[in-house]
């Protein structure tokens, strides 16, 4: 199945940008980051419940909010993209 | 069916600030926001193919990426959130 993580965090203070960088890092490690604080991750079941608590492990549950959005198979139905796909950018502000 | 559309723009200039309010007016009024740049839109077909035209008419696609995945009924199955949500903090970086 294919989760869609969206984060959103402060990134005006430094812990929010490690904390970003955390998240991106464990998503990366299951998936792509498709946006700056959005990720898809394919995934089972039981990587999907490691990843959910990896990411509740790097969140700070007072100050973000994170989402995980389930699709349905075949995904390719489901996803629509507009725009240009800029990667090479994810990490500039996050390294300033 | 429940749309997510997540949108990656620079809030850095004036100009993306102004897109990501626009953007922002056009899913609120299909729905709402739930991240700084993620909204969830409960349309049919119809108002799908409307959505996303009037999307088309905000963003940068030379700048911007804009993302719609459709999520599948029943919704409650596949959404997890985890995490504050500050809806009120959302236009605080945008008015400034």
């Amino acid at each position: 199945m294919l989760i869609i993580v969206t984060y959103d965090v402060s990134t005006e203070t430094r812990a929010g940008r490690r904390r970003l960088r955390r998240v991106a890092k464990v998503c990366e490690s299951m998936g792509q980051r498709v946006q700056k604080s959005v990720f898809e991750c394919r995934v089972d079941l039981m990587q999907l419940e490691q990843l959910e608590r990896r990411l509740l492990a790097e969140i700070d549950e007072e100050e973000d909010n994170l989402r995980l959005y389930r699709l349905t198979e075949p995904v390719d139905l489901h996803v629509r993209e507009y725009g240009k796909f800029k990667a090479i950018n994810f990490e500039e502000p996050l390294i300033i």
